[in-house]
C-alpha cells in the first residue's frame, strides 16, 4: 500500500521501472503530453492531467531518477510560518549541511494558505530543487502529490509528532523527554508535581504526558489528576494553567510545563503572586529555545535537538536516490535534560511529607 | 569617486555604457577571456584576471544590464551567523516581499570565514541570483567587488550601523531610539539613570549613547559619568554592568540597557540580589526581540523594525535597474518605544529628591 508506493520508484535503473512512454501508452496519450504533466505545464486539459497524474502516482513514477546527473544546487526549506521561535534553529541546521554540500537553502513560508503553497510550487517548478524539507505537522496532500510527480525528495521535520505521514519524518523523542523532566523533579524530592499539558491532538503532547505518568509510576507516586492542566504550548496558556494549579487547596511544589513558552508563562504567574522560582516552586520546560538561557531564572528544560533535526533532514534529502539506505518512516532524535536554575528541592514543609 | 562608480552602470542602455568588447580592447585580451572573468571561471591566469577585474571595476561594468530580461527568480540573504536572535525577524521580512514577487529566498551563513564566503559565491555563480541582501556590519571588499562584476544588486541590512559602505544600506534610527528610552525614564521621575553602553566601535552604540545624553541635556539633568558602564550587547555583559551600577555608593533608580540581551542580564543581576523590577529598579532595553514579551517582567524596550528592514532591503534589490529611483546611501527606519512592565516611577526616597 502506501509504503510500497514510496518504495516503488526509489532505486534508479531498477528492473521494471516505469517510464514516461509506459505512462503515455497506458493513458492513451502522447509522450509529450505526459511530459507536460510531469513538468507542471498548464497546456493540458484538466481531465487528461487527472488521468495521467493518477497513473504516475499508481506506478510510482519519479522524474528524478530519469536524469540522475542533473542537480539544481538548491534545496527548499518550507515553514508554515517564520514567527515560531523554533524556525531559526532548524534553518541553522539545514543551512549548515546544505552549505557544506555546495547547495543553497531556499527558505519559504506558506502560512498554511493554499495560494502561498501554490505560489511556492510555481517558483520551485521554474527553477528546480534537489529536495524539500517541510517543517509542519500537517502535510498538504496536493503538494505531496506534486512533489512526488516532480521526483523531488521530501522529508518532513515534525517537532509536534504527527501520525502516519507516508514520507520520511524527523522528530524528537518526546516520551523520554517527559520522563527525564519528571524523574528530575522526583529525584529532588517533589511528590506533588503539576503537569501543564499540550494540545491532545498532537502526538508530541501525548508522548510528553505519557513520559510524566511513566516517571511517577516508576517512583510509586500515584498520579493526581487534579494536577494535570491543559495548555496549548503558548505563553498565555502556561500563565493561566499555573494560576489554576496555585488556586488548588494543595498546590504542587513543582511543575513540568511541556513547552518552554508555557514554562515562561508559569514563571510570570508565580512572579505576579510574589512567589520565587525555584525556592517556592520548581519549573521545568520543554524545547530549550535559545532565550530560556536568559530567563529569570535560567530555565531547566528538555532540549529538542532542532538544529540536529534540520541537519538530519537535509542529509536525507541530499542523499543520492537508490544508495541502498532505506528511508525510515520516522526517525526520532534523542532529547536531553539541561539543568539550569529553575529547579530545587521542595520547600521544607512539603519535603517533610515527601 | 566611489559614488560615481556605483552609479556608472546602473541605468541599462545608458549612452556610453561599457561593454565586454571595450574591456577586452583596453586590457589587450580576447572577448572570451573577459567573459571568463565575468563568469568567475578559473581558466584565466591570476595576472590577467586582476587586470580585467580592475578595468571592469573602473568602468563600472555590470553584467546584469546586458541581459535585462533574464531573472533567476532567486535572491540571496546572507548572514554572518544564524544564531543571532535577530536573524529570524529579518528572514521573515525578506521572504515576505520575495515570495509576493514570485522569487525564492536563499538563506546562507558565511560565519565571517573567507572559505565559506567563497563557497557561497561559487554556489551563487552556478545558479545566478537577482540580488543579494547581506546582513552584516563588515562588508568583505572582495565579495563586494565580485558581486559588482557579476552585476548582482547588493543591499546591506546593518542593524549595528557602519560608516561609509558604498552600497545602499538599511538601518534603524538608533539615536532617536536612545532618546525615547531615556525620556520615558525621565518622565517617570527618574533622575539617576544608568546607561549600559554597547561597543564604541559600532555606530549604533554611539548613536544610542548620544540619544541618552541628549534626553538628559534636554531635561536639564547633568550627565553623571559614573552611571555609564560599557557592555558588548550580550547577556553576560549586561549582568556584570548592572552589578557594577548596584555597587555604586548611590546606585541609579533606572537603567537603559542598549540591547535587549543586556537588559535581560541586568534583570537577572537584580533578581539574584532579591531586587524587584520595576519596584526597586526600572529597566529599558533596545531591539524588541520576540522573547522579551515573555521575560519576567515583560520588557519595556525600543523596537528595531527588523522585519521592516528586511522588507525594505528585499524591495530595493528587486527594483528594476534604472527605474529612476536613486539608491540612497543609507536608509534609516524609525524606532518606537514599546511599553510593557519593566518601568515604573522611582522608589519613594529617590523620587523625593528627584
Amino acid at each position: 500500500m502506501a509504503a510500497d508506493e514510496v518504495g516503488a520508484g526509489t532505486a534508479a535503473g531498477r528492473p521494471g521501472r516505469v517510464t514516461i512512454t509506459d505512462i503515455a501508452r497506458r493513458a492513451g496519450v502522447s509522450v509529450p503530453t505526459v511530459s507536460r504533466v510531469v513538468n507542471g505545464r498548464s497546456d493540458v486539459s484538466p481531465r487528461t492531467r487527472a488521468r495521467v497524474e493518477e497513473l504516475l502516482r499508481r506506478h510510482g513514477y519519479r522524474k528524478r531518477a530519469a536524469a540522475p546527473g542533473r542537480r539544481a544546487a538548491l534545496i527548499d526549506l518550507v515553514f508554515n510560518d517564520l514567527d515560531s521561535p523554533w524556525a531559526v534553529e532548524i534553518i541553522r541546521g539545514v543551512e549548515e549541511v546544505a552549505h557544506a554540500a555546495g547547495v543553497g537553502t531556499v527558505v519559504s513560508a506558506i502560512h498554511g494558505r493554499s495560494g502561498d503553497a501554490r505560489q511556492w510550487m510555481l517558483n520551485l517548478r521554474a527553477r528546480a530543487s534537489d529536495g524539500v524539507v517541510l517543517v509542519t505537522s500537517a502535510l498538504d496532500p496536493v503538494l505531496h502529490q506534486e512533489l512526488r510527480v516532480l521526483g523531488v525528495p521530501l522529508v518532513v521535520v515534525d517537532p509536534a509528532g504527527s501520525p502516519a505521514l507516508d514520507v520520511p519524518t524527523v522528530g524528537a523523542a518526546n516520551r523520554s523527554g517527559g520522563l527525564l523532566a519528571t524523574e528530575h523533579l522526583r529525584a529532588l524530592g517533589h511528590r506533588r508535581i503539576g503537569l501543564i499539558a499540550g494540545p491532545p491532538r498532537l502526538l508530541c503532547s501525548r508522548a510528553r504526558h505519557d513520559g510524566y505518568r511513566a516517571a511517577l509510576d516508576g517512583a510509586g507516586v500515584p498520579v493526581d489528576e487534579s494536577l494535570i492542566v491543559p495548555g496549548d504550548f503558548r505563553h498565555a496558556s502556561g500563565f493561566a494553567a499555573c494560576d489554576t494549579l496555585l488556586d488548588l487547596p494543595e498546590p504542587p511544589t513543582a511543575v513540568f510545563a511541556t513547552s518552554d513558552q508555557m514554562a515562561l508563562g508559569a514563571i510570570e504567574a508565580l512572579r505576579r503572586r510574589g512567589l520565587r522560582v525555584p525556592q517556592d516552586m520548581s519549573v521545568v520546560g520543554f524545547d530549550d529555545l535559545p532565550e530560556v538561557r536568559w530567563s529569570a531564572p535560567p530555565l531547566t528544560t528538555v532540549r529538542q535537538p532542532l538544529a540536529d533535526m534540520g541537519r538530519t533532514a537535509a542529509r536525507t534529502v541530499l542523499r543520492p536516490a537508490g544508495d541502498g539506505h532505506p528511508d525510515p518512516a520516522r526517525l526520532e532524535l534523542g532529547t536531553d535534560l539541561i539543568l539550569r536554575s529553575s529547579t530545587a528541592p521542595p520547600p521544607a514543609a512539603a519535603a517533610a511529607s515527601g
